[in-house]
């Protein structure tokens, strides 16, 4: 193969910028040498001379690290790693109109396997107060008159939900997604068939209140059907 | 009360730099301007104008929406809006090293969810070639005489299940999250107890090959019941 074939077949050079390349040098740093949420991170002086780059591009990188809540600036002690926040980056992102209805879709998709798997965690975690909480939502939508009323305790419920399955992270990532799904339970809201799945959210408090894990899974996939019907 | 006891009450200022405002400047304009995938959005000069600040702290705020993947600078266009890809932030946080226990823990919680209810997904969605590939994992998992082969298997056996799903933005998820199970799993695997489901994987493949997407949620928690019980 000539050589001017080959050249064609190399894969053009990515964009990269001198902050991008302080990034990916500061990150291998912190991994490589095991640095723990709490210790202390170099100085800008420091990364700039080892890096031999200006301080202007160090700050620049650092400045993205600490939008990502990966360091933290501490009085008399410099900068130093924090315990992320797993999720803030997808806080940073997710925001539904400058989503495509493509990404909205699959979104959609993750919620409904999240809640479908969910059971585990709320049979193991569930307390009366949850329990309790999701009976007033239920009796508040069987009197709701208006669709936005019946959209707000749909919302209240599954989120709910959430808090009962007691893991942060995932409670977090599900408020994070919250706009979309309010934007995908409204736009279904508008379709002229109102589905409803044959399981309800009454029917899914009785199974929570009863002890019986196994049942959880089906029935809120029965609960969720017209969404899944959508995909 | 005093003024000096409700002085007390006000909780401290977020400490943020120019940056971190107009990064949340830039944000709102683009929300509220209703900005799409695609648009140009101003120049460096025009937003340092606008807002009354130095160029080098737009540099900033524009740097970190670039890593984010939120913006992209186009030859002759400036720069524009991008279609961001959502995970792009978790990526950039997540690394099993910088995470503590409690946070492994959790995002552990949220694969076993996430795969006790891909049920649906994967029966939309299954072709004879992902069928297909599962038996010869299985097969593989068989002949495998070595616990980092055994691993490897398990490990592909479960991405195979999520590729099957046919949703990208889950897909990516998955392999983010990757690291933080693969450490999970190696730390489960020096436990002297070897626990396995009740159900195994060749079982999952065969409900898999039938349609009977009810068998599938309650399987799948058979077979992750090891990890299920050690929450």
């Amino acid at each position: 193969m000539s050589i001017e074939k080959d050249l064609f077949k190399l894969k053009p050079i990515a964009y990269t910028t001198m902050a991008d390349q302080v990034e990916n040098h500061l990150r291998e740093y912190i991994i490589k040498r095991s640095i723990k949420p709490g210790d202390p991170i170099p100085k800008e002086t420091e990364i700039a001379q080892a890096l031999g780059v200006s301080r202007n591009v160090v700050r620049e990188a650092l400045s993205r690290l600490r939008m990502l809540g990966m360091i933290e600036s501490r009085k008399k002690r410099g900068m130093i790693l924090t315990q992320p926040d797993v999720m803030k980056g997808l806080e940073l992102i997710i925001h539904p109109t400058i989503l495509d209805e493509h990404v909205r879709k699959q979104l959609f998709e993750l919620r409904l396997v999240l809640e479908v798997g969910l059971g585990d965690l709320l049979f193991r975690r569930k307390s009366e107060e949850h329990l309790k909480k999701l009976d007033a939502i239920v009796e508040r939508e069987h009197k709701a008159t208006t669709q936005i009323e019946r959209i707000r305790c749909e919302v209240d419920f599954h989120s709910t939900l959430y808090e009962m399955a007691g893991n942060e992270t995932l409670k977090r990532f599900q408020d994070i997604l919250m706009p979309v799904f309010e934007y995908v339970v409204e736009y279904e809201s508008k379709l002229d068939h109102t589905s409803v799945g044959s399981v309800t959210h009454a029917d899914l408090v009785k199974i929570l209140y009863s002890n019986n894990a196994e049942a959880y899974p089906n029935a809120m996939r029965k609960h969720l059907m017209p969404h899944l019907d959508h995909l």
